[in-house]
């Protein structure tokens, strides 16, 4: 898209997802690695005209303030990174690091005072960079799901809530999101478990401003896997009784999870997708254990138990290990790159057929993979041709 | 479909796969078994009209002569089937076991003359038990790839070659698919990976025949997989690098396969999928080894080893264990009713969408899974639609 | 020992362990099973006379009344035994449950009366029998821990509260082991992670009473593996960091430990080991789950993580799968075996040397499997020495 | 021991392993590193006084050129190795890459005039350090294993082929074993599967010779873990049917074990210990492939298959995964010092104790772990007595 440079602003923009898509940007940007994880940049998409790498300008928000380098070479000392390229893209990471802006933990004032802190921050970012857009993308640690209130139904009852100086109602999530929205008009993605949007009074939110948004909660492992596998037992007719599953890992994530609390909305969202390709009856128990010594490398275990032809019995194991971070980064710089289209083709509201994605699809009930990519590729081209149809924003 | 039974006629009637099928067949017919394992018992084939169970009528060919009960009996022991329910349908397999043929290892006269009897032994199983039609299934021990030779490229000098009485040109695979495709003008399904139809010379049969056929080599269970998992890596496009697979099997097929020259065959289809979905340049180390105390339950092994993003590593390893012939049993019960389907609809020749059933796809060149699944339930939707436009066969 | 007979009393009897422990003994006894699975059947036991098969008479103690044959057949049903076993020795069943005596779960009158009744039970059993001596084998269900009391610390207050009809001091597994111990003066096995003898103020009891008591919680699957395992790493100097375990099963034993306060025992003992042998500051999460449709086929996988030379990671994985109760049941067997042996060579107290057969091993902190078992044949063979040298029982 | 420094000549100075224990002991003596991996820094062996890692003095043949610091780099390059510590020990290694000789593959003239050309470097070695003793140990590439022939059985006649300048009889392994033993008197250990001293004709040379030799092909991965786990089943009584296995390798190692030849004596190896712990009639296919992708991270597979009591049938699977070299350069380093301190208390011929680091265990038939653990270090300790009791050599 010839149309100017793409914003790309990051809740949690000096983690661990959010510092390797930086490193990776800035890599892609100057040739030093090639688009490999990036879907698109796969055969599919090269008719559909995306923003360059070059033309993405990285900022965000964040409450920690270690330096984006720093951050970036404690993962190289992980692991996860190639030290030579965190070196060769410092100078980038240094840029970056000056567009980020802080956040506290718990603001002063209203929420609603707080939201609009926020949606400036975005706005600023745009115009400083005279950017054509920006993309939210929202790669902070996963929150603890909120217990269900009454504002969370009323749309009056939560303004006036938020409008209290004393209240404070919403999590942090939901404060960005509204931020992005409403308050900066930004295409957003959500790519954490975390409530963001997923309260009835916003459900119209994204539409009614006119932007488009997708979520939720990026779908990169063991949950890739299994929404890759499932669709195979019931094709060939097969009956699934157990797909039991533990994770290790270490690393920022991990110590997040390890709250039971911050945990209970992952497994939530990682066990969706199964439930609803394979039925309500199948048995998952599934453990998330965070093992510090395994850094950011993941190791997932899965044991599937299926029955099959004449009372016989089928069992899978797969056991996946990778760096997560590494497979979530590529997918934050697909989603910014086609909310981008989706926004300049004047796509509002959730996109069903960014749901290949997520763990967790807004605006679908779809989770077989095969047919979310086959939709995620349609989608694309029809999307390109409307927007090469339209004006130029 | 209302017009009469179809007969299932199996090359390599008293193997695993065929009794396994067999004892399926029978138990299907009185209710004793649900159609578990069945692609075409899915709610997508709802609305197409298909054989019922209990309109199977099994008759077959084999070298061997070990009745069925016995056959069934030892599978029984070995785990693969529930004894109650051989026990149950004994009957109905003593009854197959009058329809079945022998066969000579090494048969007297012209392979011309060979074919004709086993051609005379279809048309006359199906004349005697008053069958719409006969499916044709082989399923018989996996045989040695001959080396190629000048008449398997011209059918004139093959039929002389098949005339003479001294002459031994073709292996038995394609004598019995002569048989069947020419003789008897009966479907035909070809679920080994022996030389069948697979000459240059006879790449016309089936339509010059007016029936319809399908192979080859049945996909069944780490092929399967593969074939599942592969396309995932593709859509996000990471790079596999190396794709390695351990087999470890007993019974029948085991013993088979640990002759090196029979397991080539096998080895070239296993993988042809794999690098028709990623390349030739994927290291692909592939073993099967026969290990007769594992019996009929087959374990295979995989280790994948992937590039994404930033030279990030991704390893996955898949252990799929399975009693092998109890995954094919249901898969040829698919192929006849989808054959006898495609045969009272008046198609010809090979059926690329039943590609979804094995490993080295006749008339096809895809080998992703779900878009094979996507392409069978629409060729059935079609098909059924034609059959029912058409008048009765 | 040409001594007579040795009676073998199981608490839970009619459990998984014990039907499977008794269709064992009678399928030994009848020729019909080689003592495949049993450690004493082994070259190095051939010197040490030990009760022989035929010798060993069934009774025991238990809350449900479920016919031995018919649990039997149900554990033939999911695969656990061989049905043509179970129908040999059927008779033999049927004259073991008529050896079996009722437990109610609430017991009326004091706990006092109900260890004298239990104790009577297998007094008379001996009797009837007229047996050598009988050994008690506790394998009932596990029980949740029982919070700590001053009643445990102080044996004059426990006999009051023992005493006092209304007081409920002590939890099944210890009245039994009172039972057998005090009441009955048999030699008695902890084969579960429950209370049992584990409290201060029994710490004397089998010495005082003459009678060698082993224990507690058999070591049969993924313990045996880790104390079989982590002696490599410590003897090779690499240090592991995490072991991490998942436990699938389903059965009796899966239901039971599904109950988060009756599984909190039994992690507990089945990490002692691992921390014994490794320090405490590997990190092991471990979890079991209860999956029914894996029956009593039991799979574990284990994660471990080391450092090596210049710090190299190194990774091990396991996959353990096996019915549990045929492990269990011939190692109840041995102890059976050599605890009457211990008896008649007149050894009292904890017998260190048994450690061999249980996570956590009564009078001993080693854990090293091969350790155990050097020691455990050592110890065999010294007190058969013994036991010769003395005047007969 | 306070006698001076210890020479450690590598056969095979630039490989992997060797490499690897180059930059080990540089790290050790300066601190930069702790001896992990080691089993002689374990608590056992406190009390025995051997070589300090900074007396340690490298020196080595090998037919290659690449400078040392350079193949060091490489490793570094591939996760091997951390690059810090690399180029915190690069003045060593250019140290030790000065004491390194070059061999030629196809020298000229007698294979006697090689030999001591070969012992004249060692003696070299020796001299221009000043070292008490010189400890040889070959780490060199493996070799395909000569065909037998009239000369390994009949000394005299070997004598005469080798110093006929035309004759070509024994393969480099043997050539740098007569250097070190007969020739420079230096204490030996063979740490490949290569021939070596496995000629009957050289059965007694070491003991004739006065030096300590220890043999043969290290036992680091898939092998130490299955003659860790093999005497489990033995002891338990259980009876292993099949134990499979698949080993995925690149590197260096990977390249010359895709030889057929030379993996031969590999495969031979491996396979030694597990038919001496568990019978011949294990089925036992093992399979090693080269997989360039992988580099030096090894990843084998192993099922084992066993029957325990009441036929019940029990699997484990192990995954094990590490860099190959790391496992072996601390072996590399606990052989050098043993066999110092064996030489030093006048132990001459094969160490039946130090079978503990082999696949092979010259002198010995005990392949069990843990027996062998033992072995050592009472061995270990023993030796340290006779050599204080002895007077300096
Ligand atoms: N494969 C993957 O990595 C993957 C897949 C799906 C979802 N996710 C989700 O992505 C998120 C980020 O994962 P990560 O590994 O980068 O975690 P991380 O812990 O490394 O980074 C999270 C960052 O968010 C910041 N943060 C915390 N609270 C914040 C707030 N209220 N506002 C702004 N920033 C805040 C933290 O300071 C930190 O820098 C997690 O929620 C995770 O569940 C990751
Ligand atoms: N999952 C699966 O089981 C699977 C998957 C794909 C392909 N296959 C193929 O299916 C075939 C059958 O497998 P199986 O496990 O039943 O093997 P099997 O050995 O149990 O049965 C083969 C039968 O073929 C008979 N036979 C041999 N030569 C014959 C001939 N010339 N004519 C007629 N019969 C002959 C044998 O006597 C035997 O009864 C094999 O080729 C196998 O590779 C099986
Ligand atoms: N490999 C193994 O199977 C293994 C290993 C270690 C420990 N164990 C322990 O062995 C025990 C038995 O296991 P299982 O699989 O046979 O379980 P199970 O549930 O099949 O059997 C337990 C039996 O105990 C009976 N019972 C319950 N409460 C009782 C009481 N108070 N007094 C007498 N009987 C009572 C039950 O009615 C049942 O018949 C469990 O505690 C288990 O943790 C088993
Ligand atoms: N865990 C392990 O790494 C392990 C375990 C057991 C045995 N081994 C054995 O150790 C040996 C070395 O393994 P590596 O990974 O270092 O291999 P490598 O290929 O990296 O190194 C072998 C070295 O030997 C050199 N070489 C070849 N022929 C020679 C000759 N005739 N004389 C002197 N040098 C020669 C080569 O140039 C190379 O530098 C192999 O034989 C391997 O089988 C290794
Ligand atoms: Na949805
Ligand atoms: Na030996």
């Amino acid at each position: 898209m010839n149309e100017g440079r793409t914003g790309v602003w990051f809740v949690g923009a000096r983690g661990s997802v959010a510092t390797t898509a930086t490193v990776g940007i800035a890599a892609l940007a100057e040739g030093l690695a090639e688009p490999v994880g990036l879907t698109t940049a796969g055969p599919a998409f090269e008719v559909v005209e995306l923003p360059g790498f070059a033309d993405l300008v990285v900022g965000g928000h964040d409450v920690d303030d270690t330096p984006l380098e720093e951050r970036a070479r404690r993962l190289a000392a992980g692991g996860m990174l190639p030290s030579r390229l965190v070196e060769a893209v410092a100078p980038r990471l240094h840029e970056a690091d000056a567009a980020l802006r802080p956040l506290t933990r718990e603001p002063e004032g209203s929420q609603h005072d707080e939201i609009e802190r926020r949606a400036a921050d975005i706005r600023d970012f745009r115009d400083a960079h005279g950017l054509a857009r920006v993309v939210v993308v929202d790669v902070a640690s996963t929150e603890p799901l909120p217990a269900d209130r009454p504002e969370f139904h009323d749309r009056a009852a939560l303004d006036v809530a938020l409008a209290d100086p004393s209240a404070r109602v919403l999590p942090s999530s939901t404060l960005s999101a509204l931020a992005a929205v409403a308050g900066a008009r930004a295409p957003y993605a959500c790519f954490t478990p975390s409530l963001s949007l997923g309260i009835p009074a916003l459900a119209d939110l994204a539409s009614a401003s006119g932007v488009p948004v997708a979520g939720q909660d990026g779908k990169t492992g063991e949950t890739l896997l299994r929404t890759v596998l499932a669709p195979m037992f019931t094709a060939r007719g097969m009956r699934v009784r157990s797909w039991a599953g533990a994770n290790l890992l270490g690393g920022g994530d991990g110590a997040t999870l390890a709250d039971p609390e911050a945990v209970r909305s992952k497994l939530v969202s990682k066990n969706r997708g199964l439930h609803d390709l394979l039925g309500d009856d199948v048995v998952a128990p599934l453990h998330i254990d965070n093992v510090p010594d395994l850094g950011d490398l993941k190791t997932a275990w899965d044991h599937v138990h299926a029955e099959g032809f004449l009372d016989t019995h089928i069992t899978l194991q797969t056991t996946w290990s990778a760096y997560d971070s590494t497979l979530a980064a590529p997918l934050v710089i697909d989603l910014v790159r086609l909310l981008s289209l989706a926004d300049a083709a004047g796509i509002a509201g959730p996109v069903p057929e960014l749901g290949y994605f997520f763990k967790d699809p807004w605006g679908s009930d779809e989770h077989s993979f095969a047919r979310q990519a086959d939709e995620l590729v349609s989608w694309a081209l029809r999307t390109a041709l409307r927007r090469s149809a339209a004006p130029v924003a």
